[in-house]
């Protein structure tokens, strides 16, 4: 039903990549589709934003319809329960809290010439946020994406969401004016990017796309990177669950199934150093899976994604899983505060049994974008800094200037290039 | 000899555009080379670095020579000036003492309930630092990447610097002993990049890979890009200088040469609300043209991509240069401070006239790696930061989970994820 892997196997490691699936080469076959897609938007404008909605979303738009006017917002608000509004308002609450102390703050110092040096911050100030339609649809992303770049003090804040056959759901929309997304455009895939990134008659280009979408929207991002900001090139969804004796296998099943049932692509594996534990979870989920609702993208995602890798100690925990570097990391275990320092790789750590992701998915605070695929090794969850930038300043006296350029020229001097030293020297 | 622009032409920013160069396709035509050379590393390793380094630098290698040994660095370090020696010191001191400015702390807060929120901050473990060959390989480029490097923590750093025909510039393997890199490899292009970012049986993989490079090192890097992750794709170095009527002409001449000096496609622009200044200025180019060193270069960079821009205002001098979203922009006017405020778009600011890029490039402290092509809109210059990663937490209490579960059950239930609803539910 899912895979079972042994730390003390001689091949764990290869076997550990082929369930990753490292090694294995992007599919690139989508390239050449989305690369078509991004330079039709870019030469035609809103004409092919309009014929490629039709086509791929069986939507008709014209450029004056492609925005989702204020009344029609307004209107998805009220269709949509008070219980729900009130949980996205009190998730938005929570997640602002935990976002504003992410802020960078400019600062500076000065030396005893009087020479300044440090770093202004500024917010981005036009960014495009990115929401996924139909079945990944989530208004909890909204918030996510869109709080963030509030809080960085972003001008305005472009979302788009495609809107197959025209449905669209009043939550995401809610969660959208909860959040404060300035323009809605009704649009999706690399189209969606590409008018983001280039700009077109109607959609106003950005500085900086964000949010998840599917491996056209991925492609597409990594395509315009360089030209516009992304956040990151996102994967399938993954959580490692890291439980020793002490854990509840019922939960851990849960925790599991939570993540599987996002889609068949989505990969969760719980690390234990426990025998009696990994069969007890093992137990656990073939008990739970069949009450489950969305039994069979859990069965699914389990059988081809899933496993249970038996460990000896939770230090070997730590290190499959700062190899893993997974997306989201739970930790149940009894001495929560030691494992956590043995964790180097992680985009999201859920500490104590009590912190299931599902609470950090929705409202906890901190963000549920986050590295996938390995990439927390490197990158880090999406955040208020990723909407604002450095500007570094020095600020030299004549005195400072002075004992700098002595240094200067004579680096310049070894470069050859002569205009940096007769520069540098002028300031001498 | 260089462009003039007008900011009260009407066609003025089409013209801007058309200087910048904005809106034109990257050449795209090298990225299939790029695409073969990584496709071979990655599936040959040692052998494709090996034939690739003996077909494109005329570079004999083995396995076991690919490193530079130890005694090697030593070599290099002692056919050097002391007094040279004596400045990389110097300057890597400076660069040092700003950037450990730089380093993100970890951080947490703990509501009434004892739930624990925060971001934990952990040094990438193993970065790869390129450094171009040939004419353009810089020692303060050396510096400037390997110092944040180490600064923030990261376990390993991995050089790889081109050697066309093996030749070594002893300068660069000095800065890479001063700054502290453990290895250095004598390759380069798009095939260093590649077995950077995903190991040969001699090159280890890294995490990260950053340093500037030709077309074809950014066009690797771009595609490696989600496997590793990368700082920028670097585009050609660009200055804008903004100069009002205090300004000494003859230091923004030789300013804008120091810029231009690097390459031909390097862009050196002045801006000016002082048509007395413009002049000025075109006369101290044209005067002291004819004295440099580099002067082929200079004449080409400033024919193709200099300019000078009248405006009527500082105020417009800030709009047009928060337009170009300058790489390195100097400030020299009277009232410096305010001008500082109204800058939102920059890479580095010099603030003044004893401010030099020059000074910048070498010593002064802030990084000289900075975002190039309008992408300082987005983002910031190589520091600290880009070595370090964030891994949120939550630690909740069981009084904590129950609030939050509250909210996440109506949420999940909402978007019809009844794993991550029963998941939230175990838990109130």
């Amino acid at each position: 039903m899912l895979s079972q892997l042994d730390y003390t196997q001689s091949d764990f490691y290869p076997r550990l990549d082929a369930l990753l699936k490292r090694g294995v080469d992007r599919d690139t076959r989508i390239d050449g589709i989305v690369k078509t897609i991004i330079s039709r938007v870019r030469t035609e404008g809103d004409q092919a934003v309009i014929q490629l909605t039709a086509e791929l979303d069986n939507l008709q738009l014209e450029a004056s319809t492609m925005e989702l006017p204020a009344a029609e917002i307004e209107r998805h608000a009220s269709l949509i329960d008070l219980e729900l509004v009130e949980a996205l308002q009190s998730a938005a609450d929570r997640i602002r809290t935990f976002h504003e102390k992410e802020q960078l703050r400019s600062w500076s110092y000065c030396e005893d010439n009087g020479t300044r040096l440090g770093q202004k911050i500024t917010p981005l100030e036009r960014v495009g946020v990115y929401v996924p339609g139909g079945k990944a649809s989530y208004p909890s992303s909204v918030l996510m994406t869109v709080i963030p770049a509030r809080v960085a003090g972003v001008r305005e804040v472009i979302m788009t969401v495609p809107t197959p056959h025209g449905e669209i759901n009043s939550a995401v929309i809610t969660a959208a004016k909860i959040a404060g997304a300035d323009r809605i455009f009704t649009i999706g895939g690399a189209q969606a990017i590409a008018a983001l990134a280039y700009g077109t008659e109607t959609v106003p280009a950005v500085d900086k796309i964000v949010g998840p979408g599917n491996a056209y929207v991925a492609a597409a991002k990594k395509m315009v990177f360089g030209d516009v900001g992304i956040d990151m090139v996102a994967g399938p969804s993954e959580v490692v669950v890291i439980a020793d004796e002490s854990a509840k296998p019922e939960w851990v099943a849960m925790d599991m199934f939570a993540q599987a049932e996002h889609d068949e692509l989505s990969q969760s594996i719980a690390i234990t150093p426990s025998s009696a534990m990994a069969d007890q979870i093992i137990q656990c989920i073939e008990n739970q899976l069949p009450k489950m609702q969305r039994r069979d993208i859990i069965e699914k995602s389990l059988a081809d994604n899933g496993a249970i890798i038996r460990v000896e100690t939770l230090q070997q925990a730590a290190q499959v899983s700062n190899y893993i570097a997974p997306e989201h990391l739970e930790l149940v275990v009894k001495n929560v505060t030691a494992l956590i320092d043995e964790i180097t790789n992680a985009g999201a750590i859920f500490a104590g049994e009590y912190s299931a992701e599902a609470l950090g998915d929705y409202c906890a605070g901190p963000n549920h974008v986050l590295p996938t695929s390995g990439t927390a090794r490197f990158s880090s969850p999406l955040g208020v800094y990723d909407f604002q930038k450095r500007s570094s300043i020095l600020h030299a006296t004549r005195q400072g200037a002075s004992e700098m350029a002595r240094i200067a020229t004579v680096i310049a001097a070894s470069e050859g290039l002569t205009a940096h030293e007769q520069s540098a020297r002028y300031r001498i």
